[in-house]
């Protein structure tokens, strides 16, 4: 088998953030966790409307915005790219490029249950060679 | 063949950034040409001094630095962990999961001639996937 599943890959943790939220606390959120993205969540309803990344923060210290007041809510990206949890990597790999993006939130019945980032995918290659290598002999052998 | 070389799937392109500059020229750097690194080099020896990353850049951010007068220097990661680019892209993703980061300068005879991100692997996936299929089918069919 060489095709993995994303749930078996994905990090089963999504971090959310709330609209009202400041860059700043964005930045506060990804130092702290040593994460790169966050769904954006409105507490009221519960409804994903977007997601945030390093790189739209990096845009904004760039542009000299002040980051303690610009809010989530005008520089968030959607609709959100997403991947359900049935699909295979390489099917996410190739939606990651189509989209020049670096994270995909995974849905399950329609929520999002996980995260798949590039280093989800970097971190499996070489369990992924094991396997080739494992099937391989098996071919070879019968 | 299900071993790749790091120089086939790497970024043949490295920014590089004197020790001198402000966590707001690092910034600028990356949000104008939508990477994730920079190679820190002194001007007068053109020595490799360590590199800088977005992650940096966020906890400055967090910690509520100025990011306007902190310099590369206090605040880059040394020594910088290489990869040559004859290495195979399977050693190069164990790399990145020992040392915990998502970039690596890749060096031949010594210089730093380019890098290889999470991204560049996560884009070379589908393609190793077809390159796997081939191979199986040709050993299929002998």
């Amino acid at each position: 088998m060489i095709d993995q599943f994303v749930g078996d890959v994905m990090t089963r943790s999504v971090r959310t953030i709330p609209p009202e939220s400041t860059a700043s606390d964005v930045a506060t959120l990804f130092a702290n966790h040593d994460i790169g993205s966050a769904v954006v969540v409105a507490p009221e309803t519960g409804e994903y409307s977007g997601i945030v990344t390093e790189s739209d923060i990096m845009q904004l210290v760039a542009a000299g915005a002040d980051i303690d007041t610009v809010r989530v809510a005008t520089f968030l990206s959607a609709p959100i790219v997403t991947i359900a949890s049935t699909e295979d990597i390489h099917a996410a790999a190739t939606l990651m490029k189509a989209h020049s993006v670096r994270r995909l939130p995974v849905t399950e019945d329609g929520d999002i249950v996980g995260i798949l980032t590039t280093t989800d995918l970097t971190h499996y290659l070489p369990r992924l060679r094991n396997t080739i290598l494992r099937g391989r002999n098996d071919l070879a052998a019968q």
